[in-house]
């Protein structure tokens, strides 16, 4: 508990589980005066919709959202809190039945078994109760609010899978990827690797077996200057918001981990003057420096988990009964959870980057301002 | 904006304005192992909904709840945070054009500039928006959830009307003061003086005007020790809680401003020892040394300045013209806040008692332990 | 603990205790570009220390203070957290050992009693420790870096002593009050009352005793629409910051807890237009509509109660023994706090309205510009 | 700024420059009756004390710590906050005046461009400010109070040195490398690897230039259910924590990237019973399940950039003059920074999960209890 806030002045409050009635997000500092409305929040919510493809879960949500909150009666975020609901639509008895027969047996990779931990024993064992992928639902309804805000100041957010299963996407441009990145049910940008990851992926699910891969979420717009020193530079509530993720193993920045294996002289970014202001010829410091945003492109890597839940029978323990016991797949699952980890992970990089524009600018630096008030206030 | 989350470690976030769609509620922090029903937020929320007696607001509001998150399957509190839906279902277009028609002209006394001004023109001026009394929804729904966590503990809170313009009722023992105060419409436990109260505002209503009062709320059975020097004491972060009720001018515990007045030999509570523990003569410090609470009865007042929206007409402005003008009541209004801010105070009261709890014992220490959870760990 | 930090983006840290080796501040969240010197910290630190007056306490405490983080080469604050030091330097063996004398009694009406069982019995017993008024120094400390970014917004804060042991200031004019708060040391701007007032409390003195009043302060030039709804209001801030003031039994807000016995028709403000802004003719409101600012001054006062410390000898416990028994005064003590405590309330209001400020403005918007980085960055 | 703290219920303050007077640490929430010293933080600063071999910067600064707030008389914690003062000792004026010559040069790699941005052209140039290496003193001082705290409840945390400059560390069990990392000034504990990398690292300086590596952190004895869903896992917060550290680049957890390119059943740890509790046959997930320890020891990764001041001349531009120039170091460096950033790391995990202990048992669930409390509360 105490945990389902991220932001600081732009702050994410949600709440649901997997087979809960509903799934509420509450943005809080959201500017006045930003157009919002139910679509924006659909078209984001889609990209991680389950059912999509024979890639992913076949469970059927609707993910329908609406926003109850947080709008005047123009249609205008009016400073309140935002609030959106989406009910969860697909809670089959047959299914909390499933759940209910294992709910003793501890599910290999799975999290049920600290969170049984932690809420002695009290936790929701259904679908992975709070620990479920559809907590995502509330990351990405609050990104899609903070893409508004991130829109108007022209700041472009993108996440695309970069490597399935070791098969990994060419070197490309942002405009390349950009052009690209939606046209597969993988979102990946280079077809011809696409192609190759998603062979091997159903290759891999028709094992009974899942796998993983890398997402690279890439920022373009950001103003030099954003984050806290020194604990909450950008970089580093960017890391919190995506390792917060489920199946997220490792996050890099630019150069990432092989930074570790370059000389200083190989790995520092050259700046120099371009139409007045400073730019760095290279980017390996990944948007950076001392955490801070300096400019050019915030480059993110993250590592993504094989997805826990197999067809294939695995040893594990019943704790009830406290013997040995072994299970497989109890319901419905996901070859691979990267071509629906993608917007969650966009969603946690903007939501990340909107908190520190608001605490540089305050809201009244980002509010739109009505005639009236000009009149009055100027 | 960045306003609508209450609490550290038991915290409250809430969303939704007077004629939006909804308003939600979500609690973070709830110990899990606690049974929580709809039925139990109802009750708290049924006190405080208008149109229940000619003294309040004729709008009709069922305010009816769900809770759509935090619940296991077996209806006990999980760990996860607690989500309350709570649909606004009188929003007819009569009034929603009722308050158009007049948006532009202050009310004298209501929020409605303020809002205005901060939120750049944008605020939603429907029904005062979020700084209408509907707000409130959410923080007696979440103290509905702290009540059930301090009745747990033995932990008992109620308000109560002390005074009503300027009509007090007598001094009572808390158990008098218990059996009688739900038993009249203001909810003041003194029946000769409820009486005079109720011809006093009804008198006051029918010359078109409105009056206030003083509400008074007392916590017993709360454990010495809480609250977190040297700024979070439980005195400041109640205050805090009750002066962020709308109406509310001041706050006062214990002998409160009389305290200004006395000598340190007349006010000092003596400490004595009774059955092994440390107890106070008397309790003029209202519960608290040092702002942490010391054992004995919290007791603390609130001032509630009368309801400004009056029948009679008022002097403004209009701020497109820019003109002089004035205004009546628009629509539905309570010829006295007193008998609805109480469960609000409640409510504050409670929560903030809950958060200080927390973060003495932690969620651990708070949490009912399954037997499959003790075998394991224990 | 974990309620040494108040402010949500303007942000004061401090510890420090009675006979501990030293008071450290740290202000998270200054705006860049700012001058700051000793001396303006010094300048608030000296209205605060004891031994000024027959009132107050004779301890001998400089309260030198050293900026020692936060500044640039230049003197100017950088962005990074300004850091302050105090050493206390009145530590003598013998008061120590008085405390420890005593340590297993109960002070009446003191701290120590709800910090040892807070705190396990590992509380500092002496000279209260983290309860003793000495933790204020960092407040105020605070409060003078908040007053510098104040004045460079046009926002002057002043306190003074409205009225002691039932003798009360005239009402008087925010000009007057200006002119004549600093003649005397009590910081009463009304002569007549003041010289009445240091009679009584001298009297009062040498009986022994102690006794308390009524503080006043006021913020001028505090722009409309500060302060977060709906939990973090101004209003609610600032009662925050007051109440956890040790000694304060209440706060309340222009026209107070007189508010609770008018009429509505007597209470509005009504708003008017002048030099095309909106004004409001009288401020009973204090200064806030809906707990948020409305342009007016904001006018708040607490209630102080007598110091607890008395030459008479009080009845009380000693908890070790568990045995009644007697105790005065131990050391050295103020007949009253009053003319201690105003800089203090000055100090919270001033964080309070720089913090709402910060949050509407972001840092950027409080910061000046260098010559440089407005060549390369406009 | 604003980011200066980190912990939400142990909560971590600093403050303090490279070339400032002195640095700040205060810790809040440290749960009282521990015994705490000055020695005990000292052996902490001491590990990451530059000048202590030929591989890191000639800086002399003692980095004498002293604990100046947060003790009882007894030498026990109190509850109240810690305060912690280090002055800096080596700032001579010939340094201050290299920085200041080159104070409008961008040093590439370094973060006074961003922090110039940042704060309109205040930020402090000397050494960096606090951009320098030196604000980690606070987090070192901090993480040495989490390490008694921790050492109580039976949790160690230890940092080495696991690859520099592409030269990997053999794999060893934890008991091995307790043993011997600390055997050398890389404090990497397989001799054979830090002779290489020693070797290398110092042809890599001689030839003017720097290089990086990566850091293993491990910590065992954690009890599972630590960390709060969904946002601050605890393995968030440690990314957090350990991201926010100057130079990472990356952070992985167990398997980290490599879990990208497995399958389930290659990744999953086997549950098994042991002595009556749940453990894991593998620990590829690094410690957690759903981000929540699992009771498996913490091991965590962090990618370290090479160290950006070289010898070697490197282009940059002036940003006054807007011309290109170059830049060689200008005083002090390190030839890499791992041997000095392992005690920082340490701290950081240290500080994330003594602040989730925290959460779960709150200050009560930590604190040592007095005879005498006893007596009077049980």
């Amino acid at each position: 508990m105490l945990g389902n806030t991220f932001g600081r002045v732009f702050r994410v409050t949600t709440c649901g589980e997997s087979y809960g009635a509903a799934l509420l997000t509450i943005v809080d500092g959201v500017p006045p005066g930003l157009k919002l409305t139910n679509e924006m929040i659909q078209e984001e919510l889609d990209k991680r919709r389950p059912g999509q493809s024979e890639l992913d879960s076949p469970r059927k949500e609707t993910d329908k959202v609406e926003i109850v909150a947080g709008l005047n009666q123009e249609g205008y975020t009016s400073g309140a809190p935002v609030g959106m609901v989406v009910y969860n639509v697909d809670r089959q008895d047959i299914h909390i039945q499933q759940y209910r027969d294992v709910k003793d047996v501890i599910r290999p990779g799975h999290a049920e078994y600290t969170f049984f931990v932690k809420y002695g024993g009290f936790a929701d064992w259904c679908g992975a109760g709070r620990a479920s992928g559809r907590e995502t639902v509330g990351r990405v309804a609050a990104g899609a609010v903070a893409k508004q805000i991130l829109l108007r100041e022209g700041i472009e957010v993108l996440g695309y899978v970069k490597e399935s299963y070791g098969i990994r996407a060419r070197e490309m441009t942002f405009e390349e990827i950009k052009a690209n990145y939606r046209k597969n049910e993988l979102n990946c940008p280079d077809p011809e690797a696409a192609e190759k990851m998603i062979e091997k992926i159903l290759e891999v699910k028709a094992a009974g077996d899942t796998c993983g891969g890398i997402v690279e979420v890439i920022a373009r717009g950001v103003p030099p200057g954003l984050g806290e020193p020194v604990f909450d530079k950008l970089k580093a509530t960017i890391a919190h918001g995506l390792i917060s993720i489920g199946a997220v193993m490792g996050v890099e920045f630019g150069a990432g981990f092989e930074a570790a294996r370059m000389k200083g002289s190989e790995f520092n970014d050259t700046p120099y003057i371009e139409n007045g202001k400073v730019r760095f010829r290279t980017n390996r410091a990944g948007g950076f420096l001392g955490g801070i945003s300096n400019g050019e492109d915030i480059v993110v890597r993250i590592a993504v988990k094989p997805t826990p839940t197999l067809s294939l029978p695995q040893e594990t323990v019943n704790i009830r009964t406290m013997e040995p016991t072994t299970l497989a797949a109890i319901t419905r699952r996901d070859a691979t959870i990267c071509p629906r980890i993608y917007p969650v992970a966009e969603a946690m990089v903007r939501i990340a980057i909107t908190d520190a524009l608001m605490m540089a600018r305050g809201y009244e630096g980002l509010t739109e301002k009505d005639e009236i008030w000009r009149r009055l206030r100027e």
